[in-house]
């Protein structure tokens, strides 16, 4: 099990700020947004004496909520087909042991998420890849090149939509695309959707929204980024499957419940004023255009504009970017100041992938990240520099 | 995966419900014992504005503050040694993942907690049992069964220490067999000690303390039932054993973090003041004095007096406890009441043990203890003039 790309340079993030640099976090895909202060209110404002088990399957009265929640989206369920899980991380878990088996595979696009390695490796199956490209802005991989990866093992196809790391927004026409494949080879669709409100160049299209495919399709989901509260973890699995929600539920009954306090803050959040996530939505669209502005306008660096979600790759001018990002923490500094990045092989499944891009994620103030350009700007030409004096000391 | 022994009446129980009859609910584990106030109150006061991950292992304060709670129950660990989960469950599930590869076995003492099932399916494992018995009140087998048990590929035991359902407290020498067993086999020696406030025949002595087996030993705990707290999901696991604490770490870090606002509550909760157990160990040792004096009043009725936790098991003059179980629920009412009971059949892995007993909590008050087992006394009358009848009518 590999070490998480996100968090592997901690230790040396740490050590530059012991020497007082200012890090500029764009590693890691924790908000600065406030959680919704009535939800956090609903928390301290209740009023039990024994904090005890909720429902395995997640309190009613919030499942119910859920259902409207989810109308309001496009997505018609009943509260019984929603387990509500303990973060998007369970609703991950349980859905790859409810339906794979010991060796069984799933195919990812890469670039993905790293934890799905973790979760794939508790679950006692296999990761296959299908890449998709920077030069495509990330687009869904072709048809075929699913095709190529599917063997009699396969079980599921598992996409983020819109994606982490890529913030690739996939079309309705992809979706369709992939719903011809599952049918065709009967797999799972897995639909990790925990960025479904941070949508900039165009609606979101649900998996859940698929017709004819109802019992395919698994919608994996959380509260934790939809209202900057990760540390709730609270998420939730949703499928119109039956038989694939009672192996769920023994899952579900052998971890007793989720949490109760979050429960509480996501049924509250559900009653947010409908401009909450407008909100929202114009902060994180504006530091994306303020990243991807600086970044494209750096000699040598290219950054496709994301859709969604709160990150971006971009390709640099480096020869190896898990050095690269190391050095920035441990030898760069610029008026006292660095960033820290997460190396992008750790989001490749494939050996080799991904040595010259880096994942940026928008989660810090319009402020900092054009200062935080200011230091990748600089740092760019300082490597290229060591770079280069290392090449002529070579010959 | 068995559907949960404690939790698949349920139906039968609403439905009872429903006909205006009180169901004494002696099935599960959920106590009516109130959560600390202060603790409650350290959660409703929080002031942040960001629900934040926290550290994958937990946050450092409440780490460190668990090495006093430790430490003031004789186990001497630093706050390094000790990762915070969500739940004593994935403590559990983590535990049996990071020690045992697929198809590896653990052997635990049966009648167990039948969560442990689940949880032996999820991380890709076999549970094998050697057995306890009700007429030596469920102490721990012989070594000799232990032996018998161990094949290549037996990689652990697991003990719940007061042990979940039979309220068994093992002693220091029957720890100190087990030690040599692990050591003998090089095996892991798993230590669930979700109950370790509650005993009332002696002193409880923790696998955490035993010497020289230091790698070996790993300690799976939970607030839920110290506090009262089952609804925050917060457990821990403890080992002085590093490469297996990074190996946890990993699977800790795909899942992000375990629930923030149940952390502040456990961390709260450590500062309570120490007449606080006393007062719910007085409240439990008055239940069980209750529910094992009219057990063992009842004709043909046997249950061991039990040591710790707040469950004792039984055995009634009864041919099925399933049967038994449901009937009570479906056919039988006393003064319109009846009482839930779950059967033992399911904590035992060997087919056809445990038919003629039940396990109960005595997590309600000694007055419907009372009233329960008025109603238990009167429903085993019924039952046995029933089966004489159909014994009869068969002749």
């Amino acid at each position: 099990m590999p070490a998480s790309p996100i968090r592997k340079l901690v230790p040396f993030a740490d050590a530059a700020k012991k020497k007082g640099i200012t890090v500029y976090h764009l590693n890691i895909g924790q908000p600065d947004i406030e959680t919704p202060p009535q939800a956090l209110e609903a928390v301290r404002k209740s009023d039990f004496k024994v904090l005890e088990y909720s429902h395995s399957a997640g309190n009613e009265s919030y499942r119910r909520k859920l259902v409207s929640y989810y109308s309001r989206n496009g997505i018609n369920i009943d509260y019984n087909q929603i387990i509500v899980t303990t973060g998007g991380s369970e609703a991950i878990l349980f859905g790859l042991m409810a339906c794979l088996d010991y060796g069984d595979e799933v195919i990812i696009p890469e670039p993905f998420y790293a934890n799905y390695n973790g979760f794939a490796v508790e679950a006692g199956i296999v990761v296959k890849t299908v890449t998709s490209s920077i030069e495509s802005g990330f687009a869904l991989p072709l048809a075929e090149e699913f095709e190529k990866a599917i063997t009699p093992k396969t079980k599921a196809i598992l996409i983020c939509n819109p994606n982490n790391p890529t913030g690739y927004l996939y079309s309705k026409k992809e979706l369709e695309i992939l719903k011809d494949i599952v049918l065709r080879h009967n797999l799972y669709l897995f639909s990790d959707e925990a960025y479904r409100e941070f949508c900039y160049t165009g609606n979101h299209y649900s998996a859940m929204r698929l017709e004819g495919v109802e019992e395919h399709v698994v919608l994996m989901d959380t509260i934790s980024k939809r209202y900057s509260a990760c540390g709730g973890r609270i998420g939730a699995i949703v499928t119109r499957n039956q038989s694939l929600l009672s192996t769920v539920m023994k899952f579900a009954q052998a971890r007793l419940s989720p949490p109760t306090f979050a429960q509480i803050l996501g049924e509250a959040a559900i009653d947010m004023p409908s401009d909450y996530f407008d909100k929202t939505k114009a902060e994180y669209l504006r530091r994306r255009d303020t990243l991807v502005r600086r970044l494209n306008a750096m000699p040598g660096v290219f950054c496709p504009n994301p859709g969604g979600a709160f990150y971006a790759i971009a390709s640099l001018p480096i020869d190896d970017c898990d050095k690269f990002c190391q050095w920035l923490l441990e030898s760069f500094s610029y008026n006292n100041q660095t960033l820290m990045l997460a190396p992008a092989t750790g989001f490749y499944g494939t050996e080799g992938l991904g040595k010259k891009e880096v994942r940026l994620a928008y989660v810090i103030n319009t402020e900092d990240i054009d200062r935080a350009m200011d230091c990748l700007e600089k740092a760019l030409i300082a490597y290229q520099e060591l770079f280069l004096q290392h090449l002529s000391q070579k010959q």
